[in-house]
């Protein structure tokens, strides 16, 4: 097995090694991360610029891009051998209801949904992590049993682990995506110059974090695993969609 | 009415000019949008640094940021209204199937989801458009009948219209999002100091594109209306996962 | 003649319009700027990534990149005609003392050396010049007086206009550059996320500023016309460094 | 003695992590440098955004900015006491002649120019040095001269070191700085979608390259150092411009 290991924290984020050395006693692993941190990036793809991708030793490359574009790279032309599956992370931080649509680490996993195998986005809730060998065992225990029991291949997990002792992990739930309210109001400030700057705020608050969300799933000790899909039609709103625009033909 | 129009191809794009004038003959209409063009910069946000924002004249902004900052900034405090719906576009080239999650039309359509009526994002299939009439008069006609027979107000239309003369446009589809094949091989040169350089390859081509797909109505004459959605879990394999992960605990 | 302008403030600043404006009625004029504001690019070149040149209309261009860039590429094959001189401005702000090696109003003029009459960098002393029609003034006058008593091609003027009407400028003067105090202290500040971030202060007071120099001759009231050299040695340095490099032999 | 060291290439980058090594032989050695290459940057400062620091070890800082920005912020109030000289470099490649004007090496070195004593530029001449030793050597041996012998402290040395062993280097030469032809045309391309791009093309053939100059200097197998000035004024001009401008009043 041949894994793609991806994130937006950066090639030199703790997060990444932690998650590129555990699965290295699992399987033949390629780092391609960015060069830089590139947290909410999204699936943004870099079509205006060339991109640089330089090995920084064997197995492990930089790319000034983002999440994306490292993926993409790495799948359609950079790597010899073509991997069997992406796993992006360890992001410093969880990644949890809507801000998986803001999450480069997600992205990442995205990316790599034409694989043999899902690919999976590895998050820690916490932005300074302290148990990050809780996540790396995570993504290894995932993977064993992937190998012995698969999913489909075009599934995408989003797993997220609480920043605790191995010890004190609960175990696993599947879960749905929560939801936030609206983000909190943008922090107009000033600067030096005197000109107004504005800085985004924090996410909103939990407005749908009751059981079987990823949020609660977290927030009392367990591994929240939750599938993902990259086909965004709204399929239980197709048929009324359907009469809506008969009306405008 | 107050309309936010936003997009990722710029604030000075013919696209967003021609769809503001359209949509002032029914609503009041306030334009932020990125200060140059931003195509493929998906759900991305400016977390590290502030953010600009220049009053071009009288209800028209640029900001230093993706789309998604310039709708996420009107909406948590840039103006003083809260406007009732997004509209962004016209984007210059289209959006189907796989091409939303990369798109910045579409990402700045989704930052709108927290407003009163639904987000819309507007694009017409040609990189050079030469009938961007036609996708103002639907935009138009869209929002003239979401004023008598509303759609929920968490929906996402994302909407493909044909670089066609209006006469020309066959009526409006309810359609799903279609699927590409996986992207072209990057495209591997030289920079002019002989060292390697990569550019991300055109999108696949369709693979899933028959009746009832975006690409099949537009490439029959049809504006394709489609519901997009934020929540991205796969509700169908939570069961699946669900027994899969109880292996794991 | 053909003139080419550019300047740092972008091509939409009203500077470059006022002063392209002025200059038209002398002579041909081609802009081309950078898209958005430079300000403090200094001599920067962009070599990693390619540049993109926009004509926005006949004549006129806009440029992803520095102002050097801008210079750059319209002197090395960007144009049809090569011109003969370059003018860069009108720059909202003074440039005088240290300023002019931070300044990409004073690089863009750098980067025209080659051609066959001097170039001029124009600013004006104000951050919302009321005045712009002085500068431009000064800058036709400037350029008649080149065409009938020249000076060496591979002369460079630093031009700084006291933002005054016309009537109340008192007159011309040749200036050396003054010289600075230490910029002031950095501000530290935080990031809305508690983490510390760093605003580089404002330039230092004026510590040379006496009669002769740039900075006495705006104070005054009077246009100050600096020549500037490109070759940066220190010619009366080299002795007292050759005997002491001679100690190391 | 504290040297701060900075560089152009980035914080990784070999030059500066041999010529930091080699200094704290001599001295307390704080490096603050930019996150990744910067090369081409000059004198760019960063005023538009705030700078963040970030402490990779003890004394060694990277800063998400230009070189430039790196020394203005250790000498306003990154740390905690002041240095008494900046060392830039090594530079993989030389900086000769109009080079220096380009060069984010220099700058920094510029940058320096308020400090105790003179600040100094190191490159060595090729983009890939194979003896990076004799660069470090160089710059040890010049801040040993410059203890027992000091030069005035607003002196800036540019310092070129063929990229040559040690014992084939044939001795240190005082120099002025060489002049280039104009720079090759601007390279012409297309971007993979068919639009123009283009890649600013190498720099000019030396025009003025005689015994006296750097590229002399180097091209022969010495150590070449020039004195570089901050102050721009054309001095030699000056009475010329008096002249010329009093027909102007």
């Amino acid at each position: 097995m041949h894994i793609l290991v991806s994130n937006d924290d950066g090639y030199q984020a703790v997060g990444i090694l932690a998650l590129a050395e555990a699965l290295r006693a699992l399987a033949r692993v390629t780092v391609v991360a960015p060069e830089r941190d590139r947290s909410g990036a999204s699936n943004s793809l870099t079509l205006e610029y060339p991109l640089r991708a330089m090995a920084v030793e064997e197995g492990r490359y930089r790319v000034e891009g983002t999440p994306t574009d490292c993926v993409h790279l790495a799948l359609t032309g950079l790597l010899d051998e073509e991997p069997d599956m992406v796993v992006s992370g360890i992001n410093a931080g969880a990644n949890l209801g809507d801000d998986v649509i803001y999450s480069g680490t997600v992205a990442a996993a995205m990316e790599g949904r034409f694989l043999g195998l899902p690919a999976i986005a590895m998050s820690q809730t916490s932005f300074a992590p302290k148990h990050l060998g809780s996540s790396a065992r995570v993504a290894a225990a995932l993977i064993e049993k992937l190998r012995s029991d698969p999913l489909p291949s075009d599934t995408i997990l989003n797993v997220n682990v609480p920043d605790l002792p191995w010890e004190e992990i609960k175990g696993f739930q599947a879960t749905r995506l929560g939801r936030r309210h609206r983000a909190e109001p943008v922090i107009k400030a000033e600067d030096p110059r005197g000109r107004p700057i504005y800085w985004i705020g924090p996410a909103g608050l939990e407005e749908d974090a009751g059981p079987g969300t990823d949020f609660h799933a977290v927030a009392n000790g367990y591994v929240s695993v939750t599938p993902i899909q990259v086909d965004l039609t709204r399929y239980q709103a197709l048929d009324q969609v359907a009469g809506w625009v008969q009306g405008l033909s």
